[in-house]
């Protein structure tokens, strides 16, 4: 088979840990269906500020480039939280996100069977909730210009949200597309009674609507559907918006499922290039002793698998594995309710890799 | 007594139907508490671009200028909702916020115990939860420089995110004050790691904490604060955050209580100057038929009460009347578990006032 290059960027805190176990998924899928993979391990994060004093070296960046696809474990902790803004692992996080062009964000927010009770949502209120947030990556008020002055009352900030038309069509675009694929529900989530931003925003949904009639449009105001994701997270299926707005909504809806330690991630730019990572964080409190739990890296590959390669039926087999180890009670600490029978990453991640 | 001036703002759909029961409030406590109450109606939202052409016409800025405090039931409805935007209800709020220099937006999101099974949190997550959001509400991206304009692919919106030291003090010190006379927690939220007016308002609220000693301070990133609504709702005491933030995080709070059709709140200026409001919006689906829940906008009167006049006891004797009318088991159709006995709005509105 065609060799596939994947970047992998372990990262900081429990990365590492998990991120070699989501290796090992990989192996046994060159095992059972002939693939084959060419990993190259790159320095990102704070490991990066202190092996090479910057958060995103220029070696990393082309080794991201080259590949295919990156996996990236997770980044971050207080040992680099107050450092100047040039020396912190989120500004490599922006800069990798621009740099190799990730204009796309995907975060699927799904209920673990097992999990459900984890929820601080009532069962009866998150039955079947299935949804995908769709938050625009590299535009926004995130990448626009930022600076101090001196104004009329002393000194002020200034943040500057910009979005074209462009920018705003091809993550839209991607969003109907992502709906056609599921249940055909997509919400626009904007501010169009208050942001220019937001009204060019919905002006160029609407515009494009037509062109995917099986697709029930709705436009949400970013403060109704904060409110709507505890109401009614159900009756979501895919959630399209800009940057900020993703930021905050995936989270809150990657809390409500209860499932946060399990979720993976997707980031995507043109063609099929993308970087995949679990939700969660880099968790630095439990780093090292093998509590991780490496489900939402593994789950991550099969994201990769489907989205990058195409290798569905890979996909497919590992989050069946997952699934069944599941089902067979297993359990890492972080979601064991007997923490006395919870299992390590490592031992986690080879049940995942036999039951494929 | 001294007269105090009120202008009162009916607004659309269940609007005039709750004002109308907080006006019987006001009434009570002047027999009550001899109390002396002036009330000067004016016109503002849908119902004013109907009749004058603006949502704030000039004559309503000016009772409101006039008066010592506002009194708000709600504005706004699909029949304005494609409006252009000088002819919209919203335009109408983001101007008189500004006129009035309202630079501060009071929140509260508490649990109202025969509600408490409304919410889609489960109980035990919710017990005990009883915080206060602090908005900023003349400032941020709301106000600031907002327009189109050809860039190098094609057309672009932007809208600017402002703030100075100034505006951020004030409303950092007010919630200061604020945690000072309740738990004396405070949270003040931010996108530190990306946004440069975040950057400046965790500036000004370090430099300000060493003067309120007795209040426990935290910092938490707004995407991080929309899950720990979620999860641990009952740790917050206060939150303060700029005006973004402020309108998804405080409908989010809102949203969790199950209580949102009963949560009153405060916009509030230099001095003593208010306008109070219901935090619910003006349901125009169910206006004109008694079946409206006037019980927000009077507990908006007591805000008024304790905050803009100091009538701590009427206050007191208000929220104590909804209370024992809600103990006793009489409901509007909203609230109630058997809609065939539910009482009105006028209903509701005679109760609490017999009960003061
Ligand atoms: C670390 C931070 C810059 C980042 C973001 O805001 O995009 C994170 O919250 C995320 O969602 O990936
Ligand atoms: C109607 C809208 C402009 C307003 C806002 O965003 O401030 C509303 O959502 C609110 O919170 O009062």
């Amino acid at each position: 088979a065609e060799v596939k290059k994947i970047a992998v960027i372990a990262g900081d805190g429990i990365g590492p840990e998990v991120v070699a176990e989501a290796e090992k998924i990989l192996k046994r899928a060159e095992e059972l269906y002939g693939y084959s993979f060419e990993t190259e391990h790159a320095l990102f994060g704070g490991i990066a500020i202190d092996e090479k004093g910057t958060p995103l070296p220029e070696d990393t960046l082309k080794v991201c480039k080259s590949a295919d696809a990156v996996l990236l474990g997770a980044v971050g902790g207080p040992k680099w939280d107050n450092n100047p803004k040039d020396l912190r692992p989120e500004t490599g996080l922006l800069g990798i996100r621009k740099e190799l062009g990730l204009f796309s964000n995907l975060r699927p927010a799904v209920i673990f069977d097992c999990l459900k009770d984890a929820s601080t949502l009532k069962p009866e209120v998150l039955e079947g909730t299935d949804l995908m947030v769709v938050r625009e990556l590299t535009g926004g008020i995130y990448f626009g210009e930022k600076f101090r002055r001196e104004g009329e009352s002393g000194q002020e900030a200034v943040d500057t949200c910009v979005y074209n038309v462009k920018e705003v069509e091809r993550i839209v675009r991607q969003a109907f597309e992502i709906a056609q694929k599921r249940r055909k529900k997509l919400a626009s989530v904007d501010k169009a009674n208050v942001l220019e931003t937001s009204r060019l925003w919905r002006e160029v949904v609407n515009r494009i609507a037509p062109e995917y009639p099986d697709v029930e449009l709705e436009h949400v105001l970013v403060d109704n559907c904060a409110m709507q994701l505890l109401r009614r997270p159900a009756s979501f299926d895919v959630i399209v918006t800009e940057n900020m707005f993703g930021d905050i909504l995936s989270d809150e809806a990657a809390m409500l499922t209860g499932s946060i330690g399990m979720l993976a991630s997707a980031s995507l730019g043109e063609g099929s290039f993308g970087l995949y990572e679990p939700v969660h964080g880099s968790a630095p409190d439990i780093a090292g002793q093998g509590l991780a739990n490496p489900i939402a890296t593994i789950l991550s590959v099969a994201l990769m698998f489907r989205l990058t390669f195409g290798y569905d039926k890979a996909a497919d087999a590992i989050e069946k594995a997952v699934a069944e180890v599941l089902d067979a009670g297993h359990r890492t600490a972080d979601i064991a309710t007997d923490k006395s029978k919870a299992i390590s990453t490592t031992e986690m991640g080879d049940l995942i890799a036999a039951a494929m």
